[in-house]
């Protein structure tokens, strides 16, 4: 059964190009946001922490992937509560980096910076923000960089 | 129980900042690439397809997610194609989308633009390539943006 569809998808794709390009199309299982067609602008990132301030030339310690249409999907520890709290800042990124109020970090000079890469609601996004040390990230990333 | 485990690691972690740190990476549940202590590099990219051909402009029709470690996953319909040809190449970019030969396409400028972002072993990624018109993008993107 399975060799005669293709069998027949083959023939139909022999007809015309744009049939050929169809059938690709639809012959792709598992895909997320799967086609033009879909309903939802895109929204998927890279989230990455680097050691140091400068995340093009350092090497990143942990990166995870966060896929926040149709649902939170992705490697990243707590899918849904980064896409809420990216939905609720309206991806402005600098608002979940902010430091949280009463919080008492050192002032010692041992950056991390931590960057979001991929595109949001079909929109690309360059991220990035460094952090003066690790307890100033720990208490400022939100729920979005604590990976 | 959890209550316990959770005292005992405050009160560990008020003992010393260091192990403050060890225990917020071991807590996270799930995460693929998961610490700084990972055997790999990570690897993980935005692959994404905008129509027009300035993809910090237009609005991205498609997009997927691609890990390579620990091993092929994300939402790309063929994650072990897409890294073994990403491995492949090294990761130059430009090797994939190089025109297939002998495929011939119409000159017509309709450009269609792919993205890569993300992090490729343990490496900030930003690459952009803009093809002439869809035929040109579907002979000449390799598994990698064939999605």
């Amino acid at each position: 059964m399975r060799s005669i569809a293709r069998g027949l998808g083959l023939a139909s794709a022999a007809m015309a190009l744009t049939a050929l390009t169809a059938l690709a199309g639809s012959g792709v299982a598992g895909a997320a946001p799967s086609g033009t067609e879909s309903l939802y602008a895109p929204s998927a990132l890279v989230l990455a922490i680097t050691a140091g301030d400068d995340p093009d030339e350092g090497t990143a310690l942990r990166a995870v992937t966060l896929v926040c249409a149709p649902r939170p999907s992705g490697t990243h520890p707590a899918p849904a509560a980064a896409c809420a709290e990216l939905r609720a800042a309206d991806a402005m990124f600098d608002t979940i980096t902010m430091p949280a109020t009463g919080v008492r970090c050192s002032k010692e000079w041992d950056p991390m910076t931590v960057t979001a890469d991929g595109v949001w609601n079909g929109r690309r996004v360059a991220y990035t923000h460094t952090f003066g040390n690790p307890c100033a990230m720990r208490h400022g990333s939100g729920a979005l960089f604590r990976f």
